[in-house]
């Protein structure tokens, strides 16, 4: 997605083909400025503290911190200390376990030598295969989007309403919320986005709102209260959110406040998508 | 209600007998200080810059303000500009007019000797009016409390959910939602509220969450987007809100983000009284 109208990822190699870029996402709104991860130690301290955050995200930063552990040291031990060590930074990430067990699977049973190239590698998949997962959510989003443009009249933006950050910034690009938007915002189609402010950590109005006005998709911060009022009122046609977990059965457990919007977009007849909300198998996580 | 250990209302007439004392509630929670109104400027400035506010507790400032106007001069156009003064100050608040249309009935037709008498006396009335008021709304709330009390294991607190603040600091005594919890708390039931932070504004953090620990009742202020999850698991057994409008048809009007709680309410079985909860008649305030 853009920043001060250039494309940008979250996370890249920088010129010297070792060191990683990523953003400091504790500094956002009020200042965009990225770090450079030289070590692993750099890595984990970056999920750590919160430089980085968004699972998906996570994922790729840590398996970019195996690569750079192995440009130390590229023997057996060193790789199970990295796993260890970046691990401990958010042991509840699913991605980051899942990052590191890719890892470790693919780095193993090579050679040394070969290790550290392999690792940037795999890293560099891992990066891809994220963009690629949330470009296909963006995908099937927007015919949603598309079919509610459709019953609209001329030039009438659509509305979505979206909570917390499941945004670009908490992946490698698009988002996965967010990639609907983006997509129907890159195709002409005309969008507004209400925002939740999403208290207590402010993602929304932090970090969503930020990444929308960069790209420049037209959009309103709320206070979290809002959202149930403006559904009533037909404001919103359709309400996405991001997912930290969803079980076999259909279960959907996302940021503290999603089971408010989602008995809201059930009761509202205005909501293009309510058939689809289950408000009961919607669980908040804290 | 107790503010330092001793019982206070909201507005009271000094011991000169003539100017009238009330809270500075914009300085809440960070600090306690009382204003002296000795003039209908006086009152009109605290309503417009919300050194006091709360619809009841609005009408009976204005119906003091009336009062101080009196005092300076009695005459018939000295009455109705102190009207339209005080009526001007918030034009939508429905106690504003109501106590100021009182005011006028009871002093138009009085000799100017006696209006300044029949004007205290008329607005002490209607602060003791509103005391009553609110306390019958906590006695009938009081019973549905004790019946949620009667089912609880010994000593278990009832767990009350309320948003925004229709407290004692938005009346004269008591509050209106707040009302059957302090009868709750003096009466020795244990009770413990969740109070919605209430967004934008925050009068649940800054004034309810003073309140209820000045009286010393057990709460923990929360975010708004929090009561869908705890009415989900069990730990709400009631909500209980204010309200700024109620219809002949029973359709009520209160603080944005009321109707998303009263959408939970329904939602959850574990709530009491969930069957009185009629979310599709529930509409926010702006």
């Amino acid at each position: 997605m853009k920043v001060d109208g250039r494309y940008t990822r979250t996370i890249w190699v920088e010129a010297d083909g070792a060191s990683v870029g990523t953003i400091d996402q504790t500094l956002l709104p009020h200042r965009y400025a990225t770090i450079q991860l030289k070590t692993v130690q750099d890595a984990a301290h970056a999920i750590k503290s919160m430089q980085v955050r968004g699972a998906p995200l996570i994922g790729a930063v840590a398996a970019y911190g195996v690569a750079l552990a192995l440009r130390q040291a590229a023997s057996d031990a060193a790789l199970e200390r990295a796993y260890a060590l970046l691990f401990a930074t958010r042991p509840t990430a699913i991605n980051l376990k899942w990052a590191l067990d890719e890892m470790m699977a693919g780095l193993r049973n090579r050679a040394r030598k070969e290790r550290v190239d392999a690792a940037y590698k795999r890293a560099q998949e891992i990066a891809d295969e994220d963009v690629e997962i949330n470009a296909a959510i963006g995908r099937n989003g927007l015919r949603l989007i598309e079919e509610i443009a459709a019953r609209k009249k001329t030039h009438a933006p659509v509305n979505v309403l979206t909570h917390c950050n499941a945004g670009w910034l908490a992946t490698v690009d698009w988002g996965t919320a967010t990639s609907p938007i983006y997509q129907a915002h890159d195709k002409g189609i005309p969008i507004h986005v209400w925002v939740d402010e999403t208290r207590p950590r402010n993602q929304g109005a932090s970090l969503t709102a930020w990444e929308l006005g960069q790209h420049g998709v037209a959009h309103t911060v709320i206070p979290d209260n809002t959202g149930g009022h403006l559904m009533q009122h037909g404001e919103v046609d359709i309400a996405i959110v991001g997912t930290d977990r969803v079980t076999a059965q259909g279960d959907v457990c996302n940021k503290i406040g999603t089971y408010l919007k989602a008995l809201a977009a059930r009761g509202s007849r205005a909501c293009a998508s309510c058939r689809m909300v289950r408000p009961s198998r919607t669980m908040d996580s804290t």
